[in-house]
């Protein structure tokens, strides 16, 4: 890592993230049961497989349309359990309060967490406050860590992909990210895109029913093509993605252009991206289009023998190859 | 609760915090499981029991006498899992790191928490980070959730206290709060005063040996005095502390006298304060002093019916009911 100073390219689920991931958390924490590569973790307490899991969150705002940090405290943890084929159970919860946050608004962030957490059946069961000096905060961050049990299904895991494999999209990419940056009244723009904040347990419990299911991942901060370079890294495969197959929202379309922003690189909050055998792919398909939450589900690539390049095919024929985030296009969004 | 709007004081372990909890949290988050007056919650998954607690960590500076924000940050959450009667086995880390921060800082950080998780005989196996921009942190926030395994001995708790009992703290009092207070520069005073971050599972283990141990605390934020008004609160009992038993670092009175703190309600970080029967509260005392970590072990004081009050024997024969905290002393203690 070159850097003296973190900057918010640190934060952006992206290069710079990564390197200062393995090269000062990974380096000394490293254990055989921590893999940065995973979602959850699975622990071997006695005869029961759990798998443990945490988040951290930073929205601004704390509320935006379709969500806000309290529910996001809460889909962001349980999700991270689910693309990992658990059951979540179980959130602490960490909230480190600004000295100045109105307490009605703390009051309906936290009525929001538990409506979430009730709907998603988990039950938070430890918490911790800290104040923070005003200036020292920005409001509210929050983090949830979870403890989920093991559903049955196959071994899921990087390890699993195999060239030939094919990808997976659970709906419209992006709707957080422009959502959030929408409600940011600095930009002074105002649409009526909705975050997707939502669970994903219902898509990854229909997809452990498939055999040829290798991997499962929420596609948070720094988007699709974040968690395509991260399988591309681990595995060496290329993956070539189809523009025209990957769903997008006009409006989405409509603001990235407006802003210059990839939405291939933008928050999802409700979405899964699964590698799945080329020969499960339509019937995983029909599966999650037939559930409310995968109305919007398309194949959008596959794997390939390769560098272990991000190759991303357009609309007219051509192709480019999507470089790893380096700048962060959005800060604070998750 | 009668504020509007958050202050320092709702995050110091005292009244104010306690009604924050009550009326903004569990109000909302109730739950069977979720009990707040516990340190780490049991939790059934299958046969086997498990202990589940989560700490935050905003401690300022970053390092001082005897520990930093990492080693805390193992040693806080490790410590709660101790004091509930368990053994910690696995813990995940958050961490909100600002905009800045010197990536030389970080590291010795992470390295000393990897240290310190290594000789606590703890496991990192989850963790997540956020950037938070320049003016938005303080530097660096840390919350840590761990994982334990119940061990063997008597059932804990609050309902377990009876008129009658003893309390016993395992060494000096106010230690931790001192040595962070006199490292901030804006103090402009040094001290020889060095935190007594550790780890307590030695002295925990060691009391579960005793069938008459009826509840265990580390007495961190609000000291002291903030862990009797728990126990006051929960069974309506008097507690009668003896002033002149009260173990207590001269450098620490000192420094309290001339800057008006009362030690009592100042954090320690690797102390334990126990109730136990009146007829094994003699042979802990002798089991604790032979241990390293309990040499400077006491029993000061006693529970007897009454009307919840925290009162407190002086040397020269009076007593004064000793009220909760309200305003914050030292705020980003621990």
């Amino acid at each position: 890592m070159q850097d003296t100073h973190i900057s918010l390219a640190h934060g952006n689920g992206g290069r710079f993230m990564r390197e200062l991931i393995d090269e000062v958390f990974a380096r000394h924490l490293l254990n055989p049961d921590l893999d940065t590569q995973e979602d959850a973790v699975r622990l071997a307490l006695d005869d029961s497989e759990l798998l443990f899991t945490t988040d951290g969150f930073t929205v601004q705002p704390l509320e935006f349309p379709g969500g806000d940090i309290g529910s996001l405290a809460v889909h962001g943890t349980t999700n991270d359990l689910a693309v990992a084929g658990g059951l979540p159970k179980y959130l602490s919860l960490n909230a480190f309060i600004e000295e100045g946050l109105a307490i009605e608004q703390l009051d309906r962030l936290v009525r929001s967490l538990a409506r979430t957490a009730a709907a998603t059946g988990v039950e938070i069961v430890a918490g911790d406050t800290k104040v923070l000096r005003r200036g020292e905060g920005g409001g509210l961050y929050l983090a949830t860590t979870g403890i989920g049990v093991r559903l049955p299904g196959p071994a899921l895991g990087m390890q699993a992909i195999r060239a030939g494999d094919q990808l997976l999209v659970s709906g419209p990419v992006g709707d957080h990210g422009i959502a959030v940056m929408l409600a940011r009244e600095q930009f002074g723009l105002r649409g009526d895109v909705r975050s997707d904040a939502a669970s994903v347990l219902p898509l990854t419990s229909a997809a452990l029913e498939f055999d040829g299911l290798r991997f499962m991942r929420d596609p948070t901060r720094g988007g699709l093509a974040t968690v395509c370079h991260e399988v591309c890294h681990a595995t060496g495969l290329d993956i070539r993605l189809s523009q025209p197959q990957i769903p997008l929202r006009d409006t989405v379309q409509s603001v990235c252009e407006m802003l210059g922003y990839d939405p291939l690189f933008l928050a999802c909050e409700g979405r899964v991206v699964v590698v799945v055998s080329a020969s499960d792919a339509p019937a995983l398909l029909d599966c999650w289009q037939a559930l409310p939450e995968g109305e919007g589900a398309a194949i959008i690539g596959s794997l390939a023998t390769g560098e272990g390049r991000l190759v991303l095919a357009t609309e007219l024929g051509g192709q480019r190859i999507l470089e790893e985030l380096e700048d962060d296009p959005l800060p604070r969004i998750c």
